[in-house]
């Protein structure tokens, strides 16, 4: 795990919640994206060397849409950034730890991303990402 | 916002989830640290820039104990550090954030630490923490 790349929020509606976060972190989302295979539409803000990964569901199937309607509006997952998502993969499961997709799937970002169980870690979402080159 | 500090994560039992977040994050907690005044026990991991705070509570009445019998474990807050805490609590109170301390507290790690109601933050605990000199 090289460091945290991101945080990703859950939030019902992204265009209030982008100003919220610009006023909270001083600074605008640099960038929207929308993966059509996930159901959401995210913005991205820089802090540092980390970034803040807003989520808003795009249709009523979408985890976010789920996870809102279960817990409400919050922190969703941690993303760590990993040099080679691969052999995470396999070194985590040789851990005892179970991942959501066994094969990393395109994720926002320009990123190959997997997540692993919460029911493994303590109750928190992690997603392990690495930038495809 | 200099960068994410670290991710604060509500635990029953340091010592079982010391040994999880070793193996998930491929190095051990460098320290643990008791904050009486706040009802806990914390453990600290690096990674990279970046450090995870497990918190463990020390009695019934620590927040740390209420977050968990409300929500069960996971993520409780995200902490930002911030160079000048005084200056971003009063930028941040006119920009109708409401800050749950008035007045900045020792926290662990050796900071003055203040929060954020999540109210106000899309139902974030935002933590704000300035290194003492």
């Amino acid at each position: 795990m090289e460091k945290i790349e991101h945080i990703g929020i859950a939030v019902k509606d992204l265009e209030a919640s982008n100003k919220l976060f610009a006023s909270l972190l001083g600074t605008s989302h640099y960038k929207i994206e929308e993966v059509a295979s996930e159901g959401v539409k995210t913005s991205f803000f820089k802090t540092g060397p980390n970034k803040i990964e807003l989520l808003e569901a795009t249709n009523s199937d979408s985890p976010i849409a789920k996870f809102i309607q279960k817990k409400g509006e919050g922190i969703h997952h941690i993303a760590f950034l990993v040099k080679d998502i691969y052999a995470e993969i396999s070194r985590l499961k040789s851990e005892g730890f179970v991942v959501l997709n066994e094969s990393p799937k395109n994720g926002a970002d320009n990123k190959l991303v997997v997540f692993l169980h919460p029911k493994t870690t303590n109750g928190v979402l992690i997603e392990l990402c690495q930038e495809i080159q």
